[in-house]
């Protein structure tokens, strides 16, 4: 017999199933047992009513993995509408010893260190099990619009010589073989900008390293960079507008594909409505105006300073995004085009969603001198970025792009704390393992 | 206006169109001019014949980014079956060097070496783009594929700690904050068996390192692997099944989505027939009898016995595929699963594609005992694995998996020479950038 899955178990009603899976909970009330076990779909109430059969459990632990075969009866109090009433178990993989935390409580109620200590465990929990659905659905929705819309899939290396971007900062180092050191990129950047004279629409969904001695809620040492790049736009607004169009998309696709997952974890989906565009310096004033902070001329917005303007914004336009614009030419990187009207500004944006940057973007410099001079501006050494510099030489398209970090929107869509919460296996200053 | 694609002139013919893209090729004859303007679809034929546009086309080289506006008109000599009549060209970004390589013939004539060094500019020869517009599809397929399955696409880390899978042999290493000495992930097999405790199905597409010295036309250190793991197997035979399906999956993909690119490499996809199934040891005995190649009782097939198995297959079952099962348990890693009908041989199997491996998988350890006992048997300290070991005491069901080189995968299907030709920008032990 072919096995069931929890959630097609409503539709076996007056059948007998076999169902495979692990011993999520146990209950035992009066003479029966409830068992609750838990597949990839969910979970599905099991009834265990011989002696026979109650002894079988008497030795069995939660987490241990088992195929019962029963009968399937409607049972409006059962988590899918139906229970299984078992006529036998058999055990495919034995627990012996009890688990070092609780996971079957609809919250697990642990710190984020033993919730990340136990991460081959707590993950079974399934609310944590629900954030990587989600995740893989906000992946899936990402690929899918750039497909949609021309863009080509790369892969670009994520070892990479020194020269890269910021010579070595914060990057990680590792011995090259007899090439002396290697550094992990810390973005796609300057290898996408190479793709769009291939392809002018490219995009990249993969992992990127930052060896920043950050300790916050809002970053991590390694994580999933959705980047995309693109050729002829007309102006910076261009990359706006697909923008737009994206998060138009993302939250369409989470509402087809993720409604359970967002139910089960209390989260609550943004509506979309046409995101807001305003310029650094105004939200700076709006600051200083309504939330009483000082912060004209700073270069960026802080945390509390980005959790305000996005108060504002929910507020006045009811909108949980927010882009911010134009930020200052000294502190944004070399490739980043200034503003032809004030080239102390750039065509650059952050993407703000509930109080936290999730994607940073802009138009680049596409002309050959144009970039040189930035990079001397800005006192990079040239050398090492031949390869780069020589795509200028040879015929570049105005051309933009942004990237997202998929923890980050993981995180906001799902209002978790802590972007490792959003991260299976999170890297950071103090954690490398699991 | 808004630009016109050259995939889709065809359809403009008798109306005036906005070709954006890069001058790909001038050729003069008489007094006129045949440019062949090349976009992210393809190439389109344009033709200028007043001299005011002929003094423009003077000092424009080949490369450079232009607009031409210009007049439809069927013409079925032109490569997509109407040209363009140009009434005006705008140069968008002007070339000033002649390039390097050249790139605008039907053969890039250069060798690996000139190919990868100029990649930037190489890549934009069609050619060239097209391997990498198939590999994106052969991505999106497996995908999918996965997807219908009930798969979870996950992200697992790359950054690892001592003790994964090999020990740290032949790992590129690196310094993480206090922590010591880090590793690049040579796969995620410890991760991806954890995640079917998660979601009993998985999948992950990432990069994986390995730093071996090898300098060979089968390996680059940095590659894609395509990885499944699925729980709740009966057999190894479930894999073999799942594989099978994937495989006509692919290349039903192909034929679909990249029949254009197939031709201009003038390649040829597999059709496809139940890929035949036969023991390492079988296989040997073939090689022994049919080539006189002394094989038997290697652990393994070297590059000439995989070509000649492939060779006998394709000739007996009409099949460029072939599954080699039963590896020696000695030669296989510590999580594989040995053949209870003979414990010296593991329920394992290589994909032969074409004469090369492009699959690794086998069902692994399930329990516990056995996967420390399968440790120790190849002295490998189990400290380090604590965290995977865990998994095994808290219920795991049978389950096994396979990954396939995203890179090999191509170079086969496109028979490619060389995988670095499958690669943007491969990493040898030779070769850091570009």
């Amino acid at each position: 017999m072919q096995r069931v899955l929890s959630s097609d178990i409503s539709s076996y009603v007056g059948k007998n199933v076999v169902f495979l899976g692990w011993i999520h909970r146990i209950r035992k009330i009066g003479g029966i047992a409830f068992v609750i076990l838990r597949d990839r779909a969910g979970l599905v109430q099991t009834v265990f009513e011989t002696k026979e059969l109650l002894l079988k459990l008497e030795d069995l632990k939660e987490e241990s993995v088992v195929s019962v075969l029963g009968f399937v009866k409607k049972e409006e109090r059962a988590p899918m509408g139906a229970e299984v009433r078992v006529f036998k178990i058999e055990v495919i993989s034995r627990v012996k010893e009890d688990l070092p935390v609780v996971i079957n409580k609809k919250e697990l109620k642990v710190n984020i260190d033993t919730l990340l200590d136990y991460r081959t465990i707590t993950l079974r929990n399934p609310k944590q099990r629900a954030i990587f659905k989600v995740q893989g659905e906000i992946l899936k929705a990402f690929r899918a619009f750039f497909e949609n819309q021309g863009f080509t899939e790369i892969n670009t290396p994520k070892i990479v010589c020194a020269g890269a971007e910021t010579g070595g900062a914060e990057m990680f180092s590792l011995k090259y073989f007899k090439k002396g050191l290697a550094y992990l990129a810390q973005s796609p950047q300057l290898y996408k900008q190479i793709m769009v004279g291939i392809f002018e629409r490219v995009f990249e969904t993969a992992y990127v390293y930052r060896a920043e001695p950050h300790a916050t809620s809002r970053h991590i040492n390694e994580y999933m960079s959705l980047d995309i790049e693109m050729g002829f736009i007309n102006s910076w607004l261009d990359l706006i507008d697909m923008h737009q169009e994206l998060t138009k998309y993302m939250i369409d696709w989470l509402k087809n594909n993720s409604k359970e997952d967002f139910e089960l974890l209390g989260a609550k989906l943004p509506k979309y409505t046409k995101i807001p565009v305003m310029k650094l310096s105004e939200a700076q004033d709006i600051l200083e105006k309504e939330y009483k902070i000082k912060c004209k001329g700073a270069p960026d917005l802080d945390p509390k300073q980005e959790k305000a303007i996005c108060d504002y914004v929910a507020k006045k336009y009811d909108s949980e995004f927010v882009f911010i614009t134009h930020y200052p030419t000294k502190k944004r990187p070399f490739y980043t085009y200034p503003d032809p009207k004030n080239p102390d500004e750039t065509l650059s944006f952050d993407l703000l969603f509930r109080g936290l940057e999730v994607t940073t973007g802009s138009q680049r410099h596409h002309e050959y001198d144009k970039v040189v001079k930035a990079m001397k501006d800005k006192n990079i050494d040239t050398k090492g970025f031949e390869e780069y510099l020589s795509i200028f030489k040879y015929g570049m398209p105005p051309h933009g792009g942004f990237c997202q970090g998929l923890e980050r929107l993981t995180a906001r869509f799902l209002e978790l704390e802590n972007v490792r919460e959003a991260s299976l296996f999170p890297r950071d200053i103090n954690r490398l393992k699991p």
